[in-house]
């Protein structure tokens, strides 16, 4: 693993890799990709303002997310059917985050079930990504097993009435392949994304099963048969992020669902501080995620309030590349980059990182 | 039609089937062509900022214009002489608005009459686009005709007094081919066209016979003949917009005529708020056409206060790839680029589309 | 001529034509050549916002500049050594100002005389552009000639107490070819202009013979020598604009020498509203020259304040494609661009086109 | 050396001229190297407003640094191992320093000892630049033997508590060629630098030698055994200028190690007013090193309140393709092209330019 040195080398070698259909649903965002370029982009729109000769020898990327200590602020965000990237799928991903003393958070509609996730990880931080499908059994069934199999937290999804129109997917009638299934779930709903009318299958499959009514009154329900925290994942407003607390959500996951769901809206890095500002008041977390693919994105987002940010794709490269050892060579390029940006920012440790240590590139057009 | 999954699959199929002189004609804007990109690259620059959980079950494109309920905030503006793009021309285009349920407005150089769009598409709404002759016989005739076939409106183009330079088209010498002719006009008037001196034969024509002396009086005189509703089309001021509901008009159309007529006017998203602002205190509806190719544009325009888009060029390359099926296939995507757009951006109905939806890329540089 | 539609037609073409050490003479602009390209650029960031139905039969692009009638407000600008372009040079040049009833600005360092320009054209009307040399009886005769054959007024160049560091011409060892000669002058004045040490001739001939000591004071002098009204040709700053009026000149023409002499100064079209803001109080006529080549560049100047633009290089292109039909082709696309853009901004004749007509597109990030 | 008539010039010669890893080791910036490209064009966002008419006769660039007399405000900044480029190394520059009569900082990690720099150039004005090393002694020996061979300052280096990463040093296995040594040091210091375990091997150096914890109290006692003033090298916010100053270094330079040690951090241009504002009380010269490349970033530096600029790669650049020659001809372009700026903009002395010379380009937007 070690010529790949950057999360870039990783992306690159997993795009040769990967089969036509498989890179196309990884790597695609909706309609236009312009957020998708933008989640990136933005980043680059804000400086770092280094300090010097502060004495940055006790260097701690260590932080506590939800009360569970992780030895830096990067986790793996949920990305569906892992399984198609390497055979080890989502058991691979989360023993890289075990190993390096991170979360992973497993999506609903996984190749590997909750329980295979457990077994393979016992001692891994996991995290369960929800969606509510129109039956609230099911719903419930996963919520409960999660939280039997020590899950920490339900990371509700709450940008996803339906699946985001990604074109390349739809060119391609994308469904998962014959051989894996969606192993949180028996019978039909395991394979019915296998099938496909004249479009992308898995977008089928969710306007069929996902349950569009959703509210932020469901929340209660949520909170009425789990004691797990919950997680808000995909709020990029202020006052949603004010009506996630409110409803009882213990932490925000500023997120566009890696710009898959709606072609236009904001940068995640760029959505951040509205949030920040509109959650003063309140004792929640913050979490981001979109576009992190070096230490000085994590460095920026943490500066402007962010607790944690989170990976979604890079997480996949580096599985397509190595398996669990290529998530983990990921996790150990970001680790590096955030140690010497913290180091040579000034700011050895993450409760150094303040909002005054970033500024937006238009600030330096007063002169 | 399956096979294109956006609009811009259909034009550049639609670039690759048309013969030089006529690809030439649809596709060109003014001189540089620089507004010609900015009716499209100043959509992006706004930012759709999405909320979350609001129960999106109902969603509903409908909305009325003038009256006239239309199953979505998408319509078909005049573009003239489409018999150029395939057989059947305007009357393809007509019934596929028919069909798919919402307004055509037909040129005055149209390839296809009045009473022909009207019998093929009897039940559609139909809007009638007029240019003031020299020969206000002729142009009366016109507007009487357009009504007494059900036209629903009278969209006056107001800023042409003379046509905008469009380079290719004088390099091309463009006429319109020999075996076609301009079929609201009878002898002369309609194949006057078919010449040209030294340059585009259809900049001849207009110079040659349109009225350059009107003004915002003439309104007067359009409706001391016709009952019909009087849309201005063409405004890009906000005081011009005031003019035009003073002299009597019912609706504006914000259009920079697809960026044909001067090259460096704003993009029409651009021009769309300062009308908004003048038109406050006054009952119009207000409309917008220019550079819409995808659902988030729509939305952005309807969050800005336009009430509906129409689209030219986008039916042109339906129209020319497959007809009426093709213009069907053009409006089928943006329907569900749009009904996407609604669900996704917790605005499930069109009347939830408020200002406060959109924002501008440049407000994101405040930490 | 008739193939050329725009004047980047022109330009193509005599850059396909000329040798190579004359090419980059003509097109280089100082060192890196950043202000060469934003001489365009920046008009490209204006706006034209245009007025609807006003009535538009009675175009008029005539105009008054220091006294006498011009048939539109575009000039020609003085640039040297015309003769490499075409064996008229010159001649040529003034002849189409002639025949288009504008404008032609002679240099100092022509390859035609003031008497061969004056005989030529005799019914032009010309201006005499001057470089003060430290001999001052050279230069006082260089006046009085002018003065003399009918020129209707001095243009000092005010910007150039040497020429600047073209990088093309250092390289080229740029001289003017043997068979021509500095046609204003006698002897080794003449000559001395073919000769080079190591780098560009033209910069040792400027720096040995033009007068670096030149002050705002010595335009007292000028007056006393002649009574031509002066221009002062290459203002970019308000308090210098306000000098040259104070000093006795009757015009400011905003230019940066075609960004030949210092790379990174503003565009002119960015500076001139400085200067027009600081001459509020004063009568003079403000002009500009510097990257104009579509009839909306010159239109967006007038807007901003001046009273006639000039165009240098494509005077330059018309000659080498085309001689003296290739200047009047140039300056009938520029007329008719100017026409049609008067006509569809609503603004027919001249004295129409008012600030109001033009914003900055930044402005249209307000919603 | 005359056919280069630009720095950049001398660089493509000189990347041709390079082995792939020295050229990769001298040329790239940390991670994805953005702020490497905005230290450029940061200047190209700076505009010139020139003066006209000022009389420039009396052109003049000399200026005094630290109170030693210098030909022009352009000096050579520190760069490491120079025998890399040339085998003349670090003499070849500092003649070329004494030569041109500027400044030439030595690197404490060079391949020519403060001894052979000091014998080589005895009288060039000559500072030393300093890393602190864990061994106290050691740093102290470096001090002490710079004073006694006559250098005239210390550059501390502040921005340095380990080394940049650069991605191409760690592919490369980056360090020093077998038949070189680290001149300033004996035995193992000097060679430890040959190897490396599976990254770059300079990295690896640095990280075991440096020391990590030096604070603004440290210079203290760097002040306690050199009576050299001190240069705080590296700093790019006010604060820490101030707390430069109050430590007390008698100069600030304004960089950013050549965008080598943090991506993301502002170009250098970009932080010089925010530090010359809160310098404004204190009686210290600011410099600034990063992107230089042309007589117009210089001037743009000066005109915003640097006293002097540094060159740390055009030096190797010349020195790559022609040894002493070469970094000559480097700064004679340099001084030409400043030259020739101050007298085209009007203020032929170093000391007439001033801020109110400088504009953002952004301020160009209102009308
Ligand atoms: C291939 C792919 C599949 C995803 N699947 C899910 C999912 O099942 N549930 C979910 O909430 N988010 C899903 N996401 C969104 C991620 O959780 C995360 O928000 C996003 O990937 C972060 O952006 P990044 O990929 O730029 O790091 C998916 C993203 C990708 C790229
Ligand atoms: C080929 C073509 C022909 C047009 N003909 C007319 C016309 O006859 N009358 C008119 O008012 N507008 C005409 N327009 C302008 C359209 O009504 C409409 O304003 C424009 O096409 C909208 O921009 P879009 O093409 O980017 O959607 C034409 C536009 C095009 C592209
Ligand atoms: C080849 C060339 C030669 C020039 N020679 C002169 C000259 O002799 N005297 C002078 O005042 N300006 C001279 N100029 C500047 C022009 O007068 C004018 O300011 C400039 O060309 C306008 O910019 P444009 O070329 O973009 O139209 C010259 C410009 C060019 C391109
Ligand atoms: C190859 C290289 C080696 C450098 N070595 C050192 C060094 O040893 N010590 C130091 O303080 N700065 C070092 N620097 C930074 C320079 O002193 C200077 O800040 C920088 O090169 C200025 O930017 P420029 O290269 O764009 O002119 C080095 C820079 C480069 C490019």
């Amino acid at each position: 693993m070690e010529k790949y040195v950057s999360v870039k080398d990783l992306e690159e070698a997993a795009l040769r890799l990967l089969p036509k259909s498989v890179r196309d649903y990884y790597k695609s965002g909706a309609t236009e990709e312009q957020t998708l370029g933008e989640n990136k982009k933005a980043f680059q729109r804000l400086r770092i303002s280094p300090k010097c000769l502060v004495g940055v020898n006790n260097c701690d990327l260590r932080t506590t997310v939800l009360g569970n200590e992780i030895s830096m602020p990067i986790g793996i965000s949920a990305t569906a059917m892992q399984r198609m990237a390497h055979p080890d799928g989502e058991l691979a991903n989360v023993k890289a985050a075990a190993k390096e003393q991170t979360i992973f958070m497993l999506s609903t509609i996984a190749t590997s079930s909750i329980e295979e996730v457990a077994n393979a990880a016992p001692d891994a931080t996991k995290w369960f990504q929800l969606y509510i499908y129109n039956d609230r059994e099911v719903t419930k069934n996963l919520v409960l097993r999660a939280e039997k199999h020590g899950f920490k937290a339900i990371a509700l999804t709450v940008d996803t009435p339906l699946f985001g129109l990604r074109r390349a997917d739809v060119r391609n009638k994308f469904t998962l392949p014959r051989h894996l299934r969606l192993a949180n779930f028996d019978g039909i709903l395991s394979t019915k994304i296998h099938n496909t009318n004249n479009g992308s299958g898995l977008n089928e499959y969710v306007q069929n099963l996902f349950d569009k009514s959703v509210t932020w009154n469901d929340i209660k329900w949520l909170k009425s048969i789990t004691s797990l925290p919950i997680i808000a994942k995909g709020v990029l407003r202020g006052d949603d992020a004010v009506k996630a607390v409110e409803a009882g959500c213990s932490a925000i996951l500023v997120s566009n669902h890696g710009a898959r769901q709606l072609d236009g809206v904001p940068a995640t890095i760029e959505a951040l501080p509205e949030i920040v500002e509109a959650l003063k008041g309140y004792d929640v977390e913050i979490f981001l995620d979109g576009g992190v693919s070096t230490g000085t994105d994590v460095y920026k987002a943490l500066a402007l309030g962010a607790k944690m940010v989170l990976v979604g794709r890079p997480a996949l490269w580096g599985l397509t590349v190595g398996g669990q050892a290529g998530v983990q060579r990921m996790l150990q390029i970001l680790r590096t980059e955030l140690e010497y940006t913290l180091q040579i920012a000034g700011t050895p440790t993450v409760a150094d990182v303040t909002k005054e240590m970033v500024r937006h590139e238009n600030s330096y057009c007063k002169l």
